[in-house]
């Protein structure tokens, strides 16, 4: 029986697919980076069918032997993908079926491109998953060393933007660790909840082979298999709960590269950034510019965008897979692409930010930074909390007139604001003196910082 | 030393805020909602600053107690809040200075509105998860017996929405049940991220005061205390991983409304929902139309949106804490509002669909669903696959010319697309054929919808 | 014939609906302040019914004159909306027939609520963008007068917030306004695409009565009618276009608000903000926080939210009016407080904004702001740019490692990177010669920036 | 004098830029597709500084010729792109520089990247709105063609996706025409937006050449020139605006898709999409999916994301040019290639949707479309319109229950519901006499939908 479609699906089609749709549908220019997960699910697959007896032994050897020689040619370049095949699944059974025969025409048995692409997808996500989780890895312990090295440096703590508080920049360096340590968690839950396998959810509904699921997921590596096959099939969950973390990565590096921005400005000039992570100007000789925070909040917008691109896509599809689906691939590869690159460059980075302490230092004793310490002063004294806040705005507020810091009034003039100063206070109200005082679990005094450095050795190297 | 300002900050001021400002600023408004939580918290406080010796305990029980009295007043609606007061903590802190006087002061020793909303929101953010875990509970057992009910009920399965093959509606709800369940686990993942506690953190670099944080935590039900003060303020991942968890239950719901309102037009004709679900047109007397689901599926937009306003909100702010942050709650308000409304409206909704069996079951006679079972049963026969696919492709082309079902073939006319082609044939092409043939972990054979939600009722149990 | 339902579209509806699905589906909670804009259009229809025929001209005197009596008593607080009622247009129509009898009745001939709605939500974005527009065109002229205040005042001009060329403070306000006579812009061609008149578009398909739907138009203020009834009642691009551009005036406002963040910076203090527009800390004294300018950036993302959530809203709805579309209002009304919000607090602060002047100059004065003008020196000296610009980078290569300025370099040390160098120099890379320098249409010169803002006030009088 | 780094800006540099930072960094594998904007930009500019004396005529004519070869060796495929070389100006540049020595060193006199990429970018997405004006216009022309062959084809109207009125098919292709005219009306009020000249804004704040910047932006046909440097060098609102009216063209799209869609199934059978727009499935022998309009409908999540990608970019910078600018590319060009190519198979599809009529007639027949004619008939003999509609509800009730359509019912079971009934009420409530009586301007009837064709026919020809 002639037919008018020569695809692997054409048998009903009484003509061929135009060519500005074959060019509007087709995925391998995308999908191709999934051959390696492809290969290993379908490999999976004929071992599972072989040992049910839906296959025959030798069939299966063929196949998986065809298999790794075709992931052979792909790695090294001498595959060639063709659009008219639509995408990477077809493109590698095709090929297969050339190379061996009859056995490749068996190897889609009891599954359909459904619950194939599910799979590939999952073991795609875990594979990134364990990427990134190295690459936090190894950027916590570039903070961790900076944090060290700068453990006892004072700067100015910020709030609203307004001098607060001095910190340590190595405290600060902990708030940083702190927020990708929060990312690698969420990934490791997202990679704990798609670890099933989808395979046997066949096209929506499963299939009428005698098949062996469980075996399948042993050995893809999977904690079990999913539930349900029309849920199965149409899931994308997992690539959005993906780019949500990807999104909160992107926007926790969006906020340290604001503040290596305005730190590397000569305003603040607290860092300096090395030569070979900066670029200058086309037309002004002198400029050294911050490109690589710059580009990585930039691309913030890039990774949000593609959380939306998807939750958008799934919005309102009925059950079950349905072609839209096709279109989270672009948005998921984007993603991975840009959250790699961006921590990489940051890992690369890190180890090289130079402090410029002394201008920290100066910062710091500018603003009033101590001022909570004198309400503290105060309230030591006896002094209602509110009551002492008040005083010491006075004072700030008389002293900011006079153009000095609190420190530098005379006793008789804090007196002015409460009877309740004395001489001591003027140990109280330092840089150091504020920072070492604040001595508890979590908080900024050197001593602190360093006992959190030592809690996070510890736990890297369990 | 007399002040132009007479706000609590407003030592240091020599004007009062605009009225204008004031009213731009404030978030009584919206954040008295966390009066449970910020009186929880306050509570807790001074119960520990009692125990390490910065507050007396008379003070401390008055505080309690103080509190204790205020809650009651908010609860039966005779407290005043007070714009000019801000926020929830400065009316409810002014409030208790008011009715126990000195003692009220000294409650905010130690801490700072950084640390205290820090905590109240994450409290806030624990309960809501644990109020939606519950109703998912709900929601689940309602699938749970609906599924039970219709467990045989054939339906047509669809991918591309054309008819694929023969499922279960029991099935078919199965699939919406492991959306929930994946939610619902997200939701939980999310409160064990959050559980630790802030307060400690006070301004942005801890206290000077001799504070036990861990004790707090356990008077607060925390897991534990945060790792960095910095962080601690400024961090409001635990909203955005909260919203992200919503917008997913969002875009689930708007998948279960595109199919009940698809269900409900007279061309499906699958299911009827009760009266008092729905509502008429103003205009055209005839109508009863699906709202309730129309309403959810439009609601996803708005959770999603508030989604991004919270990743927009965060963008390249540097640490730690900026008043930009007080925006995070009408996002995170009015998604807990709207993700607990939408479900409990399905929660009640589901018990009542009523499935129209009849028309199940004839549009799923259509549409040649089970062509896929003569392609197998071809396969069986010794047939590869791709072969089959192809010669039942031409098959159903024929049929579709012709205007009839595959089953209505005679058997010389089947064999004219394949000599494998016996009568047996005719028993596996039927409907109940096909569905009892797909019989295994997660497909849609009875047995396997009734074992799926045996399982499910265990879980529940347990 | 009894029926079960009281609701004004009850008749064949067999029990009531819940009490949760009435709340759920109620908007007169919020589309209530559309009060105006639905009296306003019920009027002109009861107008154009009688101008046509359909209704009595008694009728339509009583309809008139009782909305007129319901509007005033809305507008004192008199009135009592009821969620039974569902909207706004059920509200006041129930209420019209309470108090005028029949006639109230006959008012809906001819229309429906799906027109009535497109209706009143156009009215209502018309007039909300002629109030916009009119707060930019204030806002404007407070950048005028700032920019004429301050045409002269030297200040850093930043690319990548590296000290890039000098600029003038009035130069940088100029910029802000063209940014927002770009939304007013927006605004206004919106504007023109959604002056058109819905009703008489009915439920979708029109109605059977000779209406005479430019007469209503010409009421109404419209340029003229819609063209198709299907398109008309399930349209919302006007909102969405809307919000859109609203989403732009927020991204702009952001950006001022990050500027003027960073300007209240000790480390920058190129501005001083009035104390009434600020706000401090409850636990650090010394604390002047830029609130205004935080709050405006943070409610960016809320702005932003809103767009995505009516463009999720509308993505995959057929034909016509659905449900979903009642969600449109709660992110537009909140997109059009924000945004009036917003622009209202600039309008008032901008005036005050203080520009610390020497600040400004001695940060200009930093970063060899004049290196570009070196550079061009060389070039008329006939040395190609690009060498030019090489040269240039080496001598603050060496002026940066020295720690001097490019005019603190001797004549000889100058030359050692160019013999093109002469004593001129000197005067070139001052930074008065390097601003006045700049001296044609759009740029920074003093002189050209009192020029561009003659032009700008003798458009404004226009 | 030596220099640590070779790039063009290299001077002031200690080091060469790090590979992975170049990597990183590099622009040119996107924005190398604004190459014939950036050569048209360069010799309009080159031509400009000759005519201002500030080049020799000779040096600008070498400049022309040179740009004119290097346009096409690009355009040939001769020309190797250099990542070393970051971006298109640089690539282009550098070769020029090449090819014919000094006076490409010349050509960046008096301009700078920041106004030179403004420039490129503004002519691309001019030229990008012309094709799209134009392919709108050919789909427009599809649309009216397809309107004119249904015009008298009824069809059920829908609202809430129940049904409710009928229409006509031919009025249901002019409501999806209505959505893309105002999308190009957007995309021309962009473009107007748009076209002025940046160039002369050099990096940030004009040259100090004697440009003339009127003439270039004759030379480029742009309107007239921009205001103010900073803000130009910064602006990236027509990029935004164009994505924002992109985001609405994709959501009229997905609307017509989840049309198709639904159209497509066996339930409605409304409409017949030709085989070569269709694919199949791997494993489902009698799969043919709409495959077109779902991909469509998946691409509207991508367009949506790259507009709150541009706008999450934007949010918070300060001025004037930073880094993250160069990331408004990717979702730009995206958006471009994504609506052209939707827009383009839209175009070839329309043509080729093949109406099922009787299918179409049949549906309206069903769900008691012509209740609203009932009503308004017992409005037309004296009853107020609540009062009719509410009979008419019972009646429909009635019926419902009874299993037949209103006009199956005896003229006494009608008049059960009104006495005003009588026998020429089934004149009035047939599927004809509904459509025919809905006959005014933008209404339904078959003569409106021609006199609405011949409207457009006679705007097309203007």
């Amino acid at each position: 029986m002639s037919s008018g479609n020569a695809k692997l699906w054409g048998g009903r089609f009484a003509e061929s697919t135009s060519a500005l749709v074959e060019k509007f549908s087709e995925s391998v220019s995308f999908d191709s980076r999934l051959y390696r997960q492809d290969i290993r699910g379908s490999q999976a697959h004929a071992r599972m069918l072989a040992k049910v007896g839906v296959l025959g032994t030798e069939d299966a050897e063929r196949i998986v032997a065809g298999l790794d020689a075709i992931l052979e040619r792909i790695e090294s370049g001498q595959f060639e993908w063709s659009e008219k095949l639509e995408d990477v699944h077809m493109n590698i059974e095709a090929r297969l079926t050339e190379d061996i025969g009859d056995a490749g025409k068996r190897l889609h048995t009891g599954r359909s491109r459904n619950d194939q692409v599910a799979t590939d997808l999952r073991l795609y996500v875990r594979d990134v998953i364990d990427d990134l989780a190295e690459l936090i890895g190894r950027l916590e312990g570039a903070l961790l060393d900076l944090a060290e090295r700068e453990a006892d440096t004072v700067m100015p703590g910020f709030t609203h933007l307004q001098i607060a508080q001095p910190v340590t920049f190595g405290h600060h360096m902990l708030a940083w660790r702190e927020q990708i340590l929060r990312d690698r968690s969420r990934l490791l839950d997202c990679r704990k909840r798609l670890n099933l396998l989808p395979l046997g959810s066949a096209a929506l509904a499963g299939t009428v082979y005698p098949i062996d699921r469980h075996y399948t997921a042993g050995l893809l590596g999977f904690d079990g298999v999913t539930e349900n096959s029309l849920d199965t099939v149409s899931d994308r969950d997992f690539a959005i709960e993906f780019c949500a973390a990807a999104g909160l990565i992107l926007v926790h590096l969006s906020r340290w590269s604001e503040e290596l921005i305005l730190w590397s400005t000569p305003m603040f000039g607290f860092v300096d950034l090395p030569d070979r992570f900066c670029t200058g100007s086309s037309i002004m000789p002198q400029k050294k510019n911050p490109d690589v925070p710059e580009l990585v909040r930039g691309k913030t917008g890039r990774v949000i965008g593609n959380l939306q691109a998807l939750l958008v896509l799934m919005k309102g599809q009925p059950l079950a897979y349905n072609r839209d689906n096709q279109e989270d691939k672009p948005p998921l590869f984007d993603t991975v692409d840009t959250v790699s690159m961006c921590l990489q460059v940051y890992a690369e980075m890190v180890p090289h930010i130079a402090v410029k302490r002394d201008n920290c230092r100066a910062a710091a004793a500018k603003g009033f930074s101590t001022a909570t310490d004198l309400a503290d002063y105060l309230v030591k004294k006896g002094l209602p909390f509110r009551d002492a806040h008040h005083a010491v705005g006075s004072a700030v507020g008389y002293a900011a007139q006079k153009g000095c810091d609190l420190s530098e009034l005379s006793l008789e003039e804090l007196r002015q604001f409460s009877p309740l100063v004395e001489k001591d206070v003027y140990e109280r109200i330092t840089l150091e003196g504020s920072l070492n005082a604040r001595n508890h679990y979590g908080a900024t005094a050197p001593a602190q910082v360093r006992a959190a450095i030592a809690r996070a050795r510890a736990a890297r190297g369990a």
